[in-house]
């Protein structure tokens, strides 16, 4: 059977690694949200969303999303959940109705940046900050998230200031750079994405579901932190400036493998998944 | 309701386009698989894999396909389909077993090449010949397919030469741009694309299904110009080296709508899909 390889060797990479270059996600960043068919779980970037992940935990702690929906599948773009209901719209309670945009933010004062060597079509400057894929300009002094598969942002109106946190998009395909800086990412499915990519696709304008029957229920979204801690997720998450991180982007641009005949010598920021484990694997490690 | 838009406009631009603009879809380079759940057409790209291409429609017309399945959907990577059976596989029949790869030719002699201003992070340049997303090196004076979204491969062993087009794949997500001159693509899905993305995922290593009963059968696979007249899908394809494909292109780098508020002002060749219709639709128009 023909094979195509993938990432053959990062497993026995990830296997050496030190203890040290895995970091705990803290529970108040990691959003529990369960499905029926699993838990989709997402990492938040209070690093470059703070007001949009302070109203995420708001919205959490109020169990807004509780019986929601998944009620948008557009296919080669994204999966989109929130309140279906535009007649009668669950209130907000105490969060924010709508917030400033966090597009981007200054380099001044941002998470250890790991830069990649390579030219990127988007941005002048990419690689990887406090896990997340993410882009500078050195000129202009602003770094900012980028829309790789996985990544989550918060759905807005055309007014810039008219989304809250409350209905949520995640990139399940080619990434949608073109989005950068036009709508403000909060954060990173680290677990379950298959669980959103694989959900049958909306046949409405834009991938919107046209019955309700057809949309995913949401049982409940809570953060981490507040789940009991038998229910808690434990997973750690490679620091992307570690020197096997660093190694891993490596052998992406120059995969030791004997499969490959011509090493690309280059990688596209949204080619490289920030690695992730159960911190359990990690304890049993000798 | 927050939205995203996605090429709000483009519908306007492909209504007006000139018929001219518009180019059938030759019936004898294009591949129809019947899965349960309907139809996925796949372009062949005879200008860039002409061998491959010859065996795959030798493998359609001896209906090689029919009663095997899609036997790997690895998450964020591709769907691949073939034969399951390893110990007593089906004959490949008057088709070569095997064929001399077909990773780039000679920009000598292609297609008509429309080329993208924007930086590339795996190629000197990009764009679109005869409706596929490609790249050049003027250096080496070679010019290659791109495993965009949808571009279908056929898999090889670690020999270059191992592949013969009888087991096929599909990108199903980020562009897999790092497979690029390392195996032959042959072609691209310009419908039903969605009936393979949103396949439940394989739970094996590399995404191949545990069980037989996970895996989707394919009914059968014919060359559109092997069906009755009556059953013959009858597509077109905005022609690559159109005024309006160019306009297309432009829209992307510089979106014509309110939304936006921080235009890219560049693409990626894998964010602009090559727009396909009915020709009915076509024919309907004044």
């Amino acid at each position: 059977m023909n094979l195509l390889p993938f990432a053959m060797t990062l497993a026995e990479l990830l296997a050496a690694a030190p203890a040290t270059d895995w970091r705990p996600i803290a529970p108040e960043n990691l959003l529990v949200m369960e499905l029926p068919a699993g838990r989709v779980l997402v990492e938040l970037a209070p690093d470059f969303a703070p007001r949009h992940v302070a109203n995420i935990r708001t919205l959490a702690k109020a169990k807004y999303w509780d019986g929601l929906a998944i009620l948008r599948l557009q296919d080669n773009y994204v999966a989109q959940w929130g309140d279906p209901d535009e007649k009668a719209p669950r209130s907000f309670g105490a969060a924010a109705r709508s917030l400033p945009p966090e597009w981007a933010r200054p380099i001044a004062g941002m998470p250890a940046f790991t830069a990649l060597p390579d030219r990127d079509t988007y941005a002048p400057e990419t690689g990887f900050s406090a896990g997340f894929p993410a882009a500078r300009d050195a000129k202009s002094g602003q770094a900012w998230l980028a829309h790789c598969y996985g990544m989550v942002g918060a759905g807005r109106d055309v007014k810039h200031d008219s989304g809250n946190g409350a209905e949520l998009y995640a990139v399940i395909t080619q990434a949608t750079r073109g989005l950068d800086r036009n709508v403000t990412l909060v954060g990173r499915v680290v677990q379950g994405i298959d669980l959103l990519s694989s959900l049958r696709r909306g046949t409405k304008a834009l991938g919107f579901y046209a019955t309700a029957e057809e949309r995913t229920p949401i049982r409940s979204v809570r953060l981490a932190s507040d789940l009991p801690a038998a229910e808690r997720p434990n997973l750690q998450a490679l620091r992307t400036e570690s020197a096997t991180f660093k190694a891993a982007v490596e052998l992406r641009r120059f995969p030791k493998n004997e499969w490959f005949a011509t090493p690309a010598g280059a990688v596209d920021v949204c080619n490289v998944n920030v690695p992730v484990r159960s911190a359990a694997v990690g304890l049993q490690k000798p």
